[in-house]
């Protein structure tokens, strides 16, 4: 940690600060210049956190030179964190990106899923995605079917051997939800919903984290290590696209840097949404592009049977022809690029 | 709603938007112009949503014209919503705008809490905060007393007359809570974590409801919407500042002018939260006071009797002696800016 | 300068950034962590910049402590800048509040332009503002009278007694502007075309720098500084709105606390201007108030003699009755907040 | 244009727009439903602006729904524009993607400069950039050689046959760098100085415009148009990174999104500037192909031959021996994707 003091800290000040983190076994050098006092000071943080020190009288900033995540972090653990699916599917490590696909929400009509599905699984894609429990940003909207939802999805992968995802709302729906799912996703709105998170930290599931709309890319890791603080490894952060002041044209922007710096900055798999990133049918196919070119480990699509009869997200749902065409071309790209995932994976590390 | 259709609409897309929505009841109107359609339709917007009409093929975009909040919408309840507590305490509809005060997170130390209280009490304030459960970015961070810290809040309330606000962060945690804290929070973090909201909507306690970091003042309104529409109609806005691209020298940017904007469109109560929304002591009165002149119901503020020893937010927290002259201050100035707080109330409805 | 080497950064690495600032006559000291080294630098910056030493193999980031302006720095000039103009008005250190007001455009009806200033006058004000370039984001917009708007200007200003502000958008147009204006305004998309900074730097005349809609406020100050830099201390800073993810009800978001922080870090005055920075009437008597309460030395407003036929930005002007009636309450305000400025004037410095 | 009345609009507010309108050769219906009243106008835009009707009493909202930009947009001109050099090099229109390369400033050592060019020359760049102006943050940051730096490109690009890219800050500087470069540049901190847009759109030389830090996509096509307007058809749009919350890990947030949303609204060519978008080396690989993918018709890369010492952004500059890996992996990407950028721009058109 580094203490910048006030321009107007006194000696006294400064010494408070000294013998605090003395006291607390931290090593300490101090250098004062024309106009600040720079303390250096080495040692556990758990104990000491920098929010403490910033509330010392004339202390002026706490400078963390350390990333704050841990278990999540590359520093602690070099290599690649690779998940492993019992059907052989692995995400991670450089193996061939995933594909995620499926309706925002699932509806009453089976067939419909299942027809879904079994594109999908046509396609080569290895997971379903569906809603069962959805966020709603108005009251007046559809809230998803809940469990019956979840036996669809079940149902449909017993039929196909795709995969379930799924996003979790809130901890009591998991005993229930373990049974159905394959991953647990908790989505953007949730991405600092603690109790949420420590809650998925104690299954034994992996769980697609979704960036939230004004997360930092640092918050996005510390949430990722709440979960993985409860004991559950298994995380894959998934970029969906941030607030910004541009929603004329894109309902976000996507920050496909941000694939290639947490690549840097820690080992968990990173997947990417160009449909929740960009809100428009014609830019999934590039975006997704582009976040497989800077080394994610997977796409996120919602594709739909019948888009203008969804009940959520049918303008961004890809229709099943459009979906065929799109991941053909995906899946050739990925073949394409591979030379250049590698070099990538191998220049962020 | 507003339908506007896509320059290369063909004639069969846009009858068939006209089709839908007249076998839904809603009546339409079109204008073909020199590049676009655009449809005019009146209806009922819980059946069909603008969503839902976005995917259809050859539409370019929905427009809603009436805002999508009704229950918080001062179109439907064009008086103050006022919530009053059982010692005669009101917020709200031109009242006397009160104070809550309190540490960010109550500590093992219940004397200080009680130095707290008794400060608060002198000085005119009406409420007593402080977190049991606290939300934190770092899971290394200290995560609050629980049940302890509310039996603490409650004693200090009992002994001083001080109502006690407590933030709630999981649904299972509410019936607890409920026999210790006279008004319920919902941290910013949680305004779009849809679960909570419901079940804080099945209470019948007052909800202060903070904005999110990235909320529109829209979903803000909506996030009450959720509560209000479980029954619960006793909700408080409180403004807490958004994040921005500016950091440096405030943790957030606060949107003064979304408390006339709220008070326009909204008949709830709206509170303003300095201490959250700078982070920096020297920011707290000054924008104390730019909320109450703009017509704020109230302020929140982080005081502590020994910041350098608080466990969290210490930096932010005004210590005692500090916290009394500001807030002698600030009543002062309630006084002061009666006519202009009366004037703006009148003119913003 | 504090050096934050990269975890990974090599002896030699480290060795070559020691060297390099010994050999510039800096002061160093180094302390080499579990993870990471850090170097202190105490020197001269205008030499070797925070960039210079970023770009040295193994450096991952160079943190400046002290902040990079000066001549608007109160660390250099602790008392407040106060601008005195030839009728004896006077902006900044604790004088009264200023009121700069007038049409977006001057347009073509001298009458028009003659009534505003009237009321101007009548109601206090010191400065009668108008756009003789206008700068328009389309070009099928007005783009303003040139030098007509700005005879017009100077014929009201005799005529009232009142000083003339305009907006200057080339440097080119200067020699002929200084015959008319009082007071040179440089606009939000001009706040880092540095040409023209360095080209008001050069006139001896106040000029009023906005802040620019994605300016940080360090930028803000470095943008000041750049006109201060050339010769010219007579700035004066306003807050008008920045850029955020929510524009659906306000224009930009004021950032008030910007201006007690300015404050604090600068002698310059500021003022603030809440007809840009909301785009709606109805905010701009509750916005200014809620400037002037945390510090601003004045305040400037749109007013206009028939808004529905402005040439620009009629929406967000006061019509005159509106204007009066405004104006009134904000004097009034202004009496009845002095104690409060005073004290807030203290504080920040 | 569709002109949303206020809630609560009288008959004769509503009839006055009407009657307005119409009086301007507008076709005009309305719609009066249960809340608001909906006059949808078609008209000539260029007479009467959505702002002139904002301002009537009663008028809640205009919206439009034909783009702003007209000549910039592909309505108007639905082929690519493509840009041709005296040497045969072409951009736009799916023709191979460009490189744009060289230091961030061209400094004192003409040698470095050529050394540079050679290995431009030699990894098959077409562009040769380097700034003579440089617009800096700071007044004590370096601001460049101006025409020496010109001469030196100059001579670089006899030597190499590269073609000369460099920066304009000021209308008058343009007669002089007319002879020295092949394509002008305006700065992202340039694109709404509108004086200079009008400089440059007076010349017959091709420009590359860079977005502004808050441009949005809409703006930014505005700014094209001013240097339409004026005759210079030749636009070439830079994506170089927004201003988003996040700034720890990379400079700026690249929206990449926006190149194939640009490509879809207009027939400008569009190019990439991961340099400064990301501010960090090893992100400039990935980004360039991010960009690549979605449909840029080339990429701006800074470049220089000894970045420990450069003047200006030695930190995200590429040494020469890394930009020949990078360049050659960049080219041999081309290659690889050249059906995949086909197939995208046809899809975006």
């Amino acid at each position: 940690m580094i203490i910048i003091m006030e321009r107007n800290a006194t000696k006294v000040q400064i010494q408070r600060v000294i013998d605090f983190l003395k006291d607390n076994d931290f090593q300490v050098r101090h250098n004062t210049g024309e106009v600040h006092t720079v303390i250096d000071a080495l040692g556990d943080k758990t104990t000491i956190t920098p929010g403490r020190l910033a509330a010392f009288e004339g202390v002026k900033e706490v400078k963390i030179i350390r990333e704050p995540f841990r278990l999540a972090s590359r520093d602690r653990k070099p290599e690649d964190t690779v998940i492993e699916f019992k059907n052989g599917v692995k995400i991670g490590g450089g193996n061939k990106p995933v594909a995620i696909v499926g309706p925002c929400s699932v509806e009453a009509d089976y067939e419909g899923l299942l027809e879904i599905a079994t594109a999908a699984k046509e396609m080569g894609c290895e997971f379903l995605r569906g809603g069962a429990f959805k966020p709603r940003t108005s009251p007046y909207d559809f809230q998803g079917y809940g469990e019956k939802a979840l036996q669809f999805l079940k149902r449909a992968s017993e039929a196909t051997g795709l995969l379930v995802v799924s996003e979790v709302m809130d901890a009591s729906d998991l005993p229930m939800m373990l049974d159905y799912v394959d991953v647990l996703q908790v989505g953007a709105r949730n991405v600092q919903n603690f109790k949420l998170l420590h809650a998925v930290g104690k299954c034994n599931k992996p769980v697609i984290l979704k960036r939230g709309l004004a997360s930092t890319i640092r918050e996005f890791l510390l949430a990722a290590e709440h979960i993985m603080y409860q004991g559950n490894m298994q995380v894959i952060l998934c970029e969906r696209g941030i607030r910004s002041f541009d929603s004329a044209f894109t309902r976000n922007v996507m920050d496909i840097a941000s694939i290639p710096v947490i690549k840097k900055y820690s080992h968990l798999p990173v997947i990417v949404d160009p449909s929740h990133g960009t809100g428009q049918r014609y830019l999934i196919e590039p975006m997704a592009k582009a976040g497989l070119v800077v080394g994610a480990d997977g796409v996120m699509i919602e594709i739909h049977n019948d888009p203008e009869n969804a009940l959520s997200d049918g303008k961004q749902s890809l229709p099943l022809p459009m979906f065929r065409e799109v991941m053909g071309r995906i899946n050739k790209f990925n073949e394409l690029i591979k030379e250049d995932r590698q070099h990538q994976a191998a220049n962020t590390i």
